[in-house]
């Protein structure tokens, strides 16, 4: 089946960041097999021909960190401090299970790829059901089990994520769609031996390792007085900060932690809009970038960012970083689509397969339409997508050569993912409410 | 004629925050009659009922600082150092006319209706158009001709806003939703007696008067090295800083700023999004609040903050505020819904017409649906609109008890809007890709 879409103002985001104004794009199965400017002869070979009507074409975009099974927490107690202690933690071990986590990725990951996200990677619980969802409904997801101190809702034992992880990587390892990795849940609610243990668990099945690195005030604190380390310099001491790691966040790292990651090759999920709205502070990314670290953008969980797409966080990225440094001319619209899409890939170490649109990579497409009010005049592409553009201009989305949304229209019922959702969730909602009041 | 609206999750925004879960209200022409419960005999008596399916609704918003006919430069030169004068000036000199800023504010108004902004505050060039496309389109505007010290599009002399704003206010100073005012540029881009005599002809004809202020960093050099003032301290010095007096802006304002400007009950239009983008700084509206100054949203020009909803700039808004602080707790979800309504109707000094859901009231309302897949759950409705939504939500916009958007389509012609828009804009965009070539 080849598949052709003319009419397209291409944003390729390869090394060049080559545009094609009026460009054409082909597809062959799962792989692009054409990006350029419109060929005639090449175009009669196509099976089924797509007018872009002038709208851009970019390639999937990368949310590096994610826990979207939490959709069920979104608009919850959002301005309560310490809100992971007092509602997301008690919530998560009383009433999360299989079929809410099932339920809750279903609708996620259809909001996801509404928005123009391709690849998500996840961290929770009952990654199996999450990574079950992926399956059913084409999506490319890097999926971690979470390891942490406690009894969880999938494991009745402190840990038993080290377990669940071994067995879900051997699950999952050939999917065409679903990458398994293990997701220790922080450095300080992890002892070292977890972390060790969790580590040893990506060398042996060679996933990647995710994990929340130097994002709470109390965690500095805590290895500060415990180790007189940063958490940075920690995993270091102990091993684990390697080129397998994507530690998300990274709000409070210093010259000596970003030289380290650089060395070691660690690379960044930056969850700016979370990171905003909980008042933790802003991730020095600028650094990061110039000492050769890789960075690429995450949404956090619908309970921390409230929504899952990546528009929202290109905006408040550029936004943050510009203020931060008081400089306008600080990371080019172009270098933030950059974020979003390749350097996201490469994060994951997926770059070889996705995050441009390159002959031979996987056909991981967006479309974003020009014809609404917001997204006119347009003298720069990546001016538009970054400053003007939001969730609902996404007309299409092609994952791995499937069209998951046409003319903004899920080929996935979202009626009935919400309903299914809705019934999963009245104990959870209840209780919610409860402890709201409680609060 | 009577219309109702049922089963809407009314958000009144009233002085005690009243809501209605299961929500009716009833306008009678362009006055709201009822607000309340589901009242069954007093349903018997609408012309007209309108399901709002559990939609939210709220007061019209109310965008206190734009430049509405800027839209031919959005996308242009974002990430430019000084853009103002080196894109801005130049080309308005060269390129601005009296059809294009007809054409434009067409077209951004119909933006900002889309997005359920109801009313505007703008200060541009050729005033009376921008009051025509209004009148035309059922907008309310509260609008002011620029004054600036060097001839412009629309003046051959300086300071001819001067004239051209009596003879405006004298024009538009009855009409029902026309409220014009007189707008001089910038404390540094005006002498004294240039701004004390638009501060005249605003006492003369009992109107506000609105300028950026303390916006730029080389104007704060400028008022320390010729004044050892600040620009607030300027201003007052002169007798400009009064109640009449919307300062936009305001990023860099110290506590004496604050209690002055307190004091003299001046307000403040916040356009948070257009300072981050160019690096500028975050504005204090914290301690503002603090001092007792009425703050509310603004979007700044299409060309700065790119959107004209304020749905980007309440969510950024808080952001920066919760970052700036390192407090979550800070600007909870309902009072950055307040400065978008009811604390920007003060700034415009039309709290008695507008800014909140009460009987007796004009009849400006946002219907926000809660169908699409971002809004779900919502425990917190203010949560929902701050964290969650975008412009896209808005389904359904009233003002003035005319409904000028229903089920997300404009009673007017935006395809016609558009190509008159692109008709006008030829030049402009001709010499505009130039400009960008020479820079």
């Amino acid at each position: 089946m080849k598949t052709l879409i003319k009419n397209a103002w291409i944003l390729t985001m390869d090394q060049a960041l080559s545009t094609y104004p009026q460009g054409m794009l082909m597809m062959e199965d799962d792989q692009i097999t054409y990006v350029g400017d419109y060929d005639a002869l090449l175009a009669e070979d196509a099976d089924e021909v797509i007018d872009a009507m002038g709208g851009l074409l970019i390639p999937g975009m990368v949310n590096t960190h994610a826990h979207v099974s939490m959709i069920p927490f979104r608009s919850l107690g959002d301005d309560c401090p310490d809100r992971l202690r007092r509602y997301l933690f008690p919530l998560e071990i009383e009433c999360m299970n299989a079929s809410l986590v099932y339920e809750a990725a279903r609708y996620g990951i259809l909001e996801m790829q509404r928005s123009g996200v391709t690849t998500f990677l996840d961290m929770y619980y009952f990654e199996e059901e999450v990574a079950r969802a992926c399956d059913e409904m084409q999506m490319r997801g890097v999926l971690g089990e979470t390891v942490i101190n406690f009894p969880t809702c999938d494991c009745e034992e402190a840990y038993g994520g080290l377990d669940y992880s071994e067995n879900f990587i051997r699950n999952w390892k050939s999917h065409e769609l679903v990458t398994p990795i293990i997701a220790p849940h922080a450095t300080n609610t992890n002892d070292a031996s977890a972390l060790k243990a969790a580590h040893e668990i990506a060398k042996t099945y060679d996933t990647l390792i995710s994990m929340h690195v130097a994002e709470m005030d109390y965690e500095m604190k805590e290895f500060r007085e415990n180790y007189n380390m940063t958490p940075v310099e920690y995993l270091d001491s102990i091993g684990v900060l390697s080129d397998r790691l994507v530690a998300a966040h990274c709000i409070h790292v210093n010259e000596h932690d970003m030289k380290l990651m650089a060395a070691r090759g660690t690379s960044v999920a930056h969850c700016v809009g979370s990171n905003m709205k909980a008042g933790k502070g802003i991730s020095p990314i600028k650094e990061m970038v110039q000492h050769g670290i890789t960075v690429g953008l995450g949404t956090d969980g619908p309970s921390s960012g409230n929504t899952l797409d990546l528009f929202t966080q290109m905006k408040t990225t550029v936004y943050a970083q510009k203020t931060h440094y008081k400089d306008r001319s600080l990371f080019k619209a172009e270098e933030i689509l950059k974020l979003a899409t390749i350097e996201g890939a490469k994060v994951l170490k997926m770059d070889e397969k996705i995050g441009s649109l390159e002959v031979g990579k996987k056909a991981d497409l967006v479309l974003i339409e020009t014809n609404s009010v917001n997204m006119f005049p347009i003298y720069d592409p990546y001016s538009a997508i970054v400053y003007s553009a939001n969730a609902s201009n996404v007309d299409s989305v092609w994952i791995n050569g499937v069209r998951v949304l046409k003319e903004k229209q899920s080929i996935f019922n979202q009626q009935e993912i919400k309903e299914a959702l809705m019934q999963e969730m009245k104990i959870f909602k209840q209780r919610a409410i409860e402890r709201s009041k409680e609060l």
